[in-house]
């Protein structure tokens, strides 16, 4: 009776440890085409069309958003290529709140400019990350072709704690 | 007696796997306010005090070291913004070897330069990692604000063997 | 005999479990001297040669080519700086296929520009991972020094489902 009740809290266990290997969430997404800002007196999300990954099926290549479904701690990097005389700002957005910002900026430069971004946050069930662009000129164009310089990606990299156990 | 016996070993197995979830290790942290290098004849340590993330209380805002908790295989990366004219060249320095090198470096350039770079190293439980910048005028000045372009950020991706299993 | 019949599945779902743990994948390579494309009418791929970390041996200093031993989710960066008025644009490949491009280029400008890059793919055994450069003027010089401003690293993420449980 007491090697039984023992079997059930074993299977708790291995249950809540097999989990994290069975949620894996990763997408790699680049931008086929360019993508130019009309108007930036306001806030835009960039979506980054040419989906690569997509384990999970967390990312949406119609909004540009991940969206998470197995809390953890996520790795996203994105890049930004802008033209010559260009430029473009980005921020990384958790939920609403802003946690960094990417700068690829070519103003007075007569050459393409590249800038590159890591995050490492925590999401729980829900959450949602993307690249929004700020309210100024300072987003104008992002260039993107088949050379597929431009790109967002994000892997979870770590499971949170289960609560259960 | 025998089942007994047989569930102590699934115990050992069972606590040794899950110690790989239950030791997660990962920061965040951005520079807030600009870092300007007083005295570039001697090594400075960047201190990131903007901290967004840090599950495993590695990383010290106070003196910019992270230092592991947990041994295993870790994912650093770092970005430095330097202001027109300036330049921030920096090193990854894991105890106390030189990894990789970071170069941000805007002399002769009317505009901000950014790099970044992402370095994977094996680290032990007390091994520290941390941002030195150079002895030389190639370290003048990170930008740091509220957008967060330079930051420096990391996470263990994988455990070392447990050797008592 | 119930009891004895649980204990057998216990133990297969463990072994599973602890292999996950048990063939990390992780490489950083720098580039110790500079790599000069001799012949930009065809292909080439980059060698990294000074080998900082290879758990799991999948990476060969002498091709440049990283060779997947455990089938997973992969994060991989790349870092090109090249010399003033030169430039260096790079593939990464899996196996024959381009997944993303890097731009470091300097072309116009006095002075190094550095260009960064993190792909996130999913690899099968036998799978390669490879840094080439572009048939064109384009791909020109990657500096490297002591200072290892070059590099290319990559580590397994997250294991593929384990079919058998």
């Amino acid at each position: 009776m007491h090697a039984v009740n023992t079997l059930v809290i074993v299977d708790a266990f291995i249950l809540s440890t097999i989990s994290v290997s069975y949620n894996p969430m990763a997408f790699h997404a680049n931008l086929g085409s360019s993508f130019n800002i009309q108007d930036n007196s306001k806030i835009n999300t960039v979506v980054y069309d040419d989906v690569i990954l997509n384990v999970g099926n967390g990312y949406d290549s119609e909004t540009g958003i991940f969206t998470c479904r197995k809390a953890g701690l996520y790795s996203f990097s994105w890049t930004s290529l802008t033209p010559p005389g260009k430029s473009f700002e980005t921020r990384f957005i958790l939920n609403e709140k802003r946690i960094a910002g990417n700068r690829a900026n070519a103003v007075g430069i007569n050459q393409y400019v590249q800038g590159t971004k890591t995050v490492v946050v925590e999401m729980r069930e829900g959450d949602t990350a993307k690249i929004n662009t700020i309210k100024s000129q300072a987003a104008q164009s992002l260039y993107g072709d088949s050379n597929s310089f431009s790109s967002f990606s994000g892997i979870k990299v770590d499971d949170l704690k289960c609560e259960e156990i």
